[in-house]
């Protein structure tokens, strides 16, 4: 079970009559590979147009480092920031980045949004 | 109440007949964390059209240094920015993008147009 | 004859309700000239969209490594990727891309897409 | 008064019956603040489709050369740039793009297309 | 009189069911100025989706070498390339791009297609 | 008058038996030109050889910080720092390292070090 | 109480008959900092000259992997390192370098050598 | 005959009891080739250990662009520069380093050192 | 039993006379992990001067190719193509220097020298 | 039988009176490989102290062009420009640096200096 969100908060949008984007890029995420054991590590990146709610940095980065020892693939984890954000936040439009470090010779990405284009 | 843009002086535009881009950007934007009291840094990049006016390159960076002891969160203030250079030169398109240094671990973009796509 | 693909693993999509992409760069790709019999050397790039099932990391390392000492054209090692990765996966969308070193003061890149755009 | 382009020289399009592209990068034009009197430093790019001419580049380089002791705006040298060379060649694409170096913390672009998208 | 391609070799393409591309890059490009008499130094980008044909590595590099000697225009190596190769491989697409070294402060680049856009 | 150092706070080198390098860079400094009142810009470099004691990063931090609107020339600045943390911290050796923003298309940087060499 | 260093274990030396460099970086070390409880990213050099015994590259891994959720100051943990390495293996030479993410403004680098110059 | 240094102003240096030292780098350094009479672009960098006197940086500026229209070899104005700040400002330690731009395919650096090593 | 340097050949030094230095760096080396199977990659770059004798550059590429499919730790590898060549070549000195990729986060560096410093 | 460097001119030294130093760095050297057959290139640079002559740049770029068509192998053209450049010029230091080319996976830099350390 990943961390459920409630560690977020939010603060109200100061241009909501406006459509504009928000880039955070978070380089020092890590969690860990739920078959070997060993740690992950990577940079998320959220870009999003905000709606009523935009999200507090400091709350970002801890619900972030919430995920420290945890065992989850990068496939889940994206998937899981991108549904958990689009659900408290409710944003315009939301995408979720993840760049994971090079293992046996291959780095990976994962990107997801929401709603799909 | 953020700097109401009286500083900015502008001049009339070389070639109103056609539409073109200026692009400035500004490397030394300095101003306070609302939260915690301590500086932000960042670069605030002005992409736009003129109409009639063109803006002044002094009076812009005079303007941006009207911010260096202001409280506001980045959010706000590119929002302000387009705001008042809007109000003020009226160009047929305008893009101001904000990138803020890394704090906790994360960096930060925030970029409002007017008129929006 | 290229490797078939049984090394391959895959798992269940963990957000099938969502199209999202994934990226895996593989830096460490060898295989031999068919016509010289010396080395080549390149990076190979898989940019899916997965529907039921994704490729398990540790098995494509596996997979790719077993091109080692395989005689095969760029064009036609790509394209043989392309195809394993197409029937066994059933991917919405997949791009591969290999980025060869330079030879004789030139370097080659190809590029193939399933389905077509 | 900024310089006529009578310096320009021209040859014929040696393949007419094709639309291609030509980039010429200026890396050393300089010209005069008309507002402090100080030296201006910046780099010009042209990018056109040839129609029956093409510009000759040492000629094109002269021509930049004779902005050395102008007073101009950055803004008015992008255009004029791009009205001489439209008047004067006829391409049946034409865009000029100037950089300029950092004054006061600020860098700037202008860039001038004929005709207009 | 350019070399006229004879030198070049082809190969069936291994994929001819499926639109892909191909980019062969050529750092070490040299010919001579036909009014000064003094080298040229360039790279020259092939970018092609092939059809029946696929171009011999080797047989380019051997091409374009023949080059060194001898005396053309920017704009004309680059549209005879993109004549020759367009005649003898008769691909879906092609682009050749070439890149030029600065001479009095100034670099070109010249792009042909084949068909037009 | 210079900020005192009494901001600075220390705490016991954990290793005072070996001589071993300490390197803090701080990229956010920023003060005031004591001639033109217009913000100045740099980046920090501490190196140091502890001896009982080592600098606490935070108090460092708030230290430069206390700079942001002392109207100081560069020169001044980085001896002022030099002179401050070597009373303070007694180190066995230190360097102060000061890169300044491009003003009027010109760099500065200023070392100090104690003892000197 | 930091990690004792018995997770390491050592190879025989190939060629003890002959001094020579060794060394390993490691991009992904992570601990906590013991003030703030926020954790802490970095990268750990080893460069060390062997005597009878080198390290072993997994269980080096494993050893600094120990680390991930022990709160530890940047000084404190580069000089244990280099304390646990030089008893366990008595190399020739050894330094310890940690290159530490940018807190507050400011990145740290600590680096520590037995024996001493 | 070059310009003999007296638009150079000075003031005290403000740790005079204290060896340290003091770069600036100015980049938009353009002077005429004495053979051609085609402008030449450089970069200048001031590498000194001040006695009595620092250089004024805005002076150093308006200095160095009254060589805007001389015609002047490169390895004269850099000889030239460390007679004139030896003479004027009677450094301990002082280096001159021009870089200028590619001419003919070639660069070239010119360094002077007073007094010599 | 590594490759006993048969492979190699030598050429007369064009100049014994003097003291001179040669470098190749040969970018593809690759061997196999004597542990695990898996394939190791890295940049091995020779510094030498020669007295009688220098490398023929086609049979050290062949040489470092009859490792492609050998078991061998980093550090013997680098200490053998020390030996070997030494042995062969009979250099006034000679570096060998092995760049290997990141395996578990860490990449490795060994370099071994011929005398001895 | 290599270029003989009648084709090189020379100035007096402005400054015979200083050591300083001179470099000239040449990006588009090329010559023939006497074993192949096909085109090596590369960049040469050359440092030196002048004693009472310096080398006109022109004049040395035409020398190097003479190579252009000339079998040679890299470590004795380096060689031999050292030769003919302390023979015509009598510098009271001189290093000639060459970097060559990509081949086969392998990149070469020859250094050769006069008088030796």
């Amino acid at each position: 079970m990943l961390p459920d969100g409630s560690l977020l908060e939010f603060f109200d949008n100061p241009a909501p009559e406006r459509d504009y984007e928000i880039v955070h890029t978070a380089y020092e995420f890590t969690s860990v590979c739920p078959v070997t054991g060993h740690p992950d590590f990577g940079t998320i990146t959220f870009t999003y147009v905000p709606d009523a709610l935009c999200v507090e940095l400091k709350s970002l980065k801890l619900y972030l480092q919430s995920f420290r020892n945890e065992g989850v693939f990068y496939e889940a984890a994206v998937n899981h920031l991108c549904d958990v954000l689009s659900e408290r936040m409710a944003p315009r439009r939301l995408e979720v980045r993840g760049e994971f470090s090079v293992r046996g010779g291959m780095s990976t990405v994962v990107i997801a949004r929401h709603p799909e284009d």
